[in-house]
């Protein structure tokens, strides 16, 4: 399959390999082509990898993930051809981090609204699935990192888009899926990301994540 | 010991019934003396359960436990002698929902604040420990209603104040506590609400909890 990472940071970098690793085709999008992190990623995962503007990975991904950060998550997808969103799964990794104040950082949106739910209201053509966005990078791509059982989140509308993307979540050695419904829930799962800082403070590794214990 | 529950409610309800049957004497707190639950409570409760006013109940407790409606606890502090406050520790078990807007609730409080941090500082006097509050309160004075290893999150400024709400969660069962730091980490414990009335839509039961899983 052909993927369409937005983003040449760290958790695009991640997926991007991963998804090579797989052998699956993948361009990794940034503001401009001549991106260094995207350049260096494309030599190394060559030919299946390959960079490009967001505009270019737009069009080339039959799936595409966003990875940029989410506090410029939607201006970033405005410049974007939106025939390109129309119809395909788009997997938001992204959580709207503001680090303008330094750390730990705060959401730029909240409580009555999430990034998850904007860019489902803007881009009613995507299908989007908020997912991964509760992990460290390592982790969303070997889960086995952290050893146990232990949960991940997705929540969207269209109910076969989220079959696509466990089945690629599967892929990548994640055992248990947790769907927590609509698009909104995505409100749930960004609010864990203030904790989730301050676990990683005091730990010191970020190689830990979030399960749901019950009956 | 003597506590001081301020709220009738179940959350109070839930903590001064389990206080009770530890043997410390409780007084419940609440608008008026009159309040039916209160004084029903206090008949089943008696002689070591009575019931008062909040300002009442403030005065009789060594340590007090914040089990108001978290949109409206800071109103309520506002209503106590500070005296009564004075060098004591403030379990706060509440957190900030607004459910004037129907379900899921929203938060008052959040992101760049927290109701934990709120209360410390309009009463500095108070030693606040965050603690109970991301999980349901029949699990909160019974763990063991859900199945093996799961956590429980505290944080505040004080560390004696802290090492006793510690040992006091211990005698409730609690044996995984993550004492996250100051009381400003309550923005986290806090935000994991949102998520926490989802999962209980999604499974129809609150005998679940968060569980941190790693190296």
């Amino acid at each position: 399959m052909r993927f369409g990472v937005l983003g040449t940071g760290m958790v695009g970098n991640a997926l991007a390999t991963k998804l090579v690793s797989m052998g699956h085709e993948v361009m990794m999008g940034s503001r401009t082509d001549e991106n260094e992190q995207g350049r260096t990623w494309a030599e190394q995962n060559g030919p299946l990898g390959r960079t490009g503007t967001f505009a270019q990975s737009a069009a080339f991904g039959e799936v595409l993930l966003n990875c940029t950060q989410g506090a410029f998550t939607l201006d970033v997808l405005r410049t974007l051809d939106r025939g390109d969103l129309s119809g395909k799964v788009l997997i938001d990794v992204a959580n709207p981090l503001d680090m303008s104040h330094g750390m730990p950082a705060t959401l730029t949106i909240c409580n009555t609204d999430s990034l998850g739910e904007s860019i489902q209201r803007e881009f009613p053509e995507a299908k989007v699935v908020k997912a991964l966005n509760t992990c460290n990078c390592q982790v969303m791509v070997d889960p086995g990192r952290v050893p146990g059982e232990h949960d991940l989140f997705i929540c969207g509308n269209d109910g076969k888009a989220k079959e696509t993307v466990k089945s690629l979540l599967r892929d990548f050695g994640w055992k248990s899926i947790i769907d927590l419904g609509d698009i909104t829930n995505a409100r749930g799962t960004e609010l864990l990301m203030p904790l989730w800082m301050r676990l990683w403070a005091l730990f010191g590794t970020p190689d830990f994540n979030y399960k749901i214990v019950r009956n």
